[in-house]
């Protein structure tokens, strides 16, 4: 199954895309869409168009997003909500089904600990999906968002059904 | 000029569409779109869907929209955000150029006065528009801000290029 990774941001938008059987996950592409100064129309717009365009030519099955509990300020949460709101409207529109995992649930999944720090994830990162350098920081964001759906999400089901 | 305001929330979106030359302002549409309880990706779809659909049912030129400036507190601001970013991205794509104003902007040019309250806007709102009944509270709300739109956003080039 491909899943696409999405770590949204008022500046810079991460994506990671991976295949992955809920045990064996493969890098696809990442990367991060960089938004110019400009006005805010113009900046969801791009985040909407670039989030669709990486839809279309990777195909994903499902849009993951992490889970945002706390912001700094009202300011911050409201430039953050907005280019969320964005992003998912692209996958929405798209067909893909949307999940979230909190940001403890993620770090579980990948480093083993839902205490473990940025570093410790992008590491992982690199050492799960075999990369030859560590990844921009919010592409290993967004790819570990996605390594967290494939261990968790594609697993889960099975242990419900009782086949693990 | 075709006027749609918007006023986005997280559990209710209102919308206004206004005829105006910036003297003259016409009622053409207005209401609220209501978000059922869900997934987040179900509502922000939800919101992106409707607009889109409202926007291609009336064609407006313009979407307008109430610029942020304090939430209550980082999760109301987060959602309101997420709301916002959904709405925007909707008339961003049908190819509309957005525009937001100020609160007081939006008061001083429906009421002449940036101190005044809720109650006062929708008042003249329904003034204005010769509105038999008072519109539901979101679409008055929108519907104000089409029409701080039309008496600064359409009159602001002509004063500007002499003509006024």
């Amino acid at each position: 199954m491909r899943i696409l990774g999405i770590d949204p941001g008022s500046r810079i938008t991460g994506y990671g895309l991976i295949d992955s059987d809920g045990r064996q996950s493969r890098h696809v592409a990442s990367g991060c869409i960089r938004l110019p100064e400009g006005a805010l129309a113009e900046r969801l717009g791009r985040i909407f168009r670039e989030v669709g365009e990486i839809v279309a030519a990777h195909t994903p099955a499902v849009m993951v997003v992490e889970q945002v509990f706390v912001a700094r300020n009202p300011a911050s949460a409201l430039k953050l909500g907005q280019a969320r709101g964005a992003a998912i409207c692209a996958g929405v529109v798209a067909g893909l089904s949307v999940h979230e995992y909190a940001p403890r649930e993620i770090k579980l999944a990948v480093v083993g600990t839902g205490a473990a720090d940025k570093t410790q994830v992008q590491h992982m990162i690199r050492l799960l999906l075999g990369l030859d350098a560590k990844p921009q920081a919010d592409a290993a964001d967004a790819l570990a968002i996605a390594v967290c759906h494939a261990h968790t999400g594609l697993r889960l089901p099975r242990v419900v059904g009782g086949q693990a």
